[in-house]
């Protein structure tokens, strides 16, 4: 028996659809009956994740929580988040029920591991997901060594992912802060980058970026299409 | 009180995709929180439109309800099909409930009065779409005039939407079906055309077309965003 999908989304509802479209384009299929069946809530009130995490801005567990419970009840036998600042919420999410979320900075890490052996990540991602150390924690786990912008670059990843991506802007607003970016951690010894915030894989798309990456959206589709017994393409 | 959407999706996968997309994309926002609250189903197993009304196959209706209610579970407000030729078995469908399902058709035929006004319209259909008549009959409402495929020019789409577009081939492999088949309508006197099957949108991007059109998808989308009191972008 093949096994269903539920996306808790809206975090960005681009990000979450970009989520989607992966999913469907990666599963090996040659009519509409071989794809996956997908339940998603596209949840657009979840408060902000990096604003809670440090501002203490309004908790988005009660939202996520409701979410949850609506794909639980549609039937999902797994469930992804496509957001991965929200990944810091997992543990209380996964202690309210036995269905497994797939962890987009375990899978992720693995990617790196297996594509880039021995070679230096940086990690782009929400001061909100640095700050908690979600990927500093799956990347030490799988052995990858890694490196953080610094705090300039940081600011300017953060107004291209906010002020650009998720304020649905063209891609001439945030190539030059997007390019600062790369080069900065290049020349401190990054090998490749991880497109870390799930609106960098967007970005990178918009600009047509020559950089070696890994795209955390790319690798959870990959893992779920596995994970429901379907092969991926 | 802002409202939400319910997508019956799975007809296909990627036209599934595509609305969630243009939704998104065309809902005037300036972050996450400004956008729509959508629930997906994405029912891969509901049986072909086109196959059970020219050729008796499985009856779509029973898995269609299902995935019906279980958006009506979630807490949709109004409900949307990606799928033109789904929307044969709608009058069944929104007789089990009170929310009112968007009519792709209705939209559709308004946006070509609209916006191609005295002008003819093409209708590039499967043939389950054609042969109950759907676009015909909405066309005619709106005072729209239409011509449609001949039988050789609608056996060469047939080909495009489904050993192309819903098979995940490259467009290399339709395009000379497409191009072959807009040639001999625009010689008969077509201005322009309404791609009325939620797969041909994506061949009209992939290919490039320079032809003017309606893309049902797209008019779904519009229709949607204002009726749950968001502004189109």
């Amino acid at each position: 028996m093949k096994k269903t999908i539920g996306i808790l989304g809206g975090m960005g509802p681009m990000a979450t659809a970009d989520l989607f479209r992966k999913i469907v384009s990666l599963t090996d299929a040659k009519s509409d009956s071989d794809h996956i069946r997908i339940y998603i809530d596209n949840n657009a009130a979840i408060p902000d994740r990096t604003t809670a995490i440090l501002h203490g801005g309004a908790d988005p567990l009660p939202a996520m929580t409701e979410s949850l419970h609506k794909l639980l009840a549609c039937g999902a036998d797994c469930l992804l988040i496509p957001c991965n600042t929200a990944h810091y919420f997992l543990p209380p999410l996964q202690a309210q029920t036995q269905v497994p979320f797939l962890d987009i900075t375990q899978v992720s890490a693995q990617a790196c591991r297996d594509r880039f052996p021995g070679q230096t990540a940086a990690v782009l991602a929400t001061t909100g997901t640095l700050s908690v150390g979600l990927y500093q924690h799956a990347l030490t786990e799988a052995g990858v060594p890694f490196l953080l912008p610094d705090e300039r670059e940081q600011k300017m990843l953060m107004e291209v992912i906010y002020d650009g991506v998720k304020a649905g802007r063209p891609p001439e607003v945030y190539e030059e802060g997007m390019r600062a970016v790369l080069t900065g951690l290049t020349s401190r010894g990054a090998d490749y980058f991880i497109l870390a915030c799930t609106e960098l894989p967007l970005a990178a798309e918009a600009l047509a970026l020559a950089e070696p990456t890994i795209d955390p959206t790319e690798e959870l589709a990959r893992a779920a299409i596995r994970f429901c017994g379907y092969r991926v393409k």
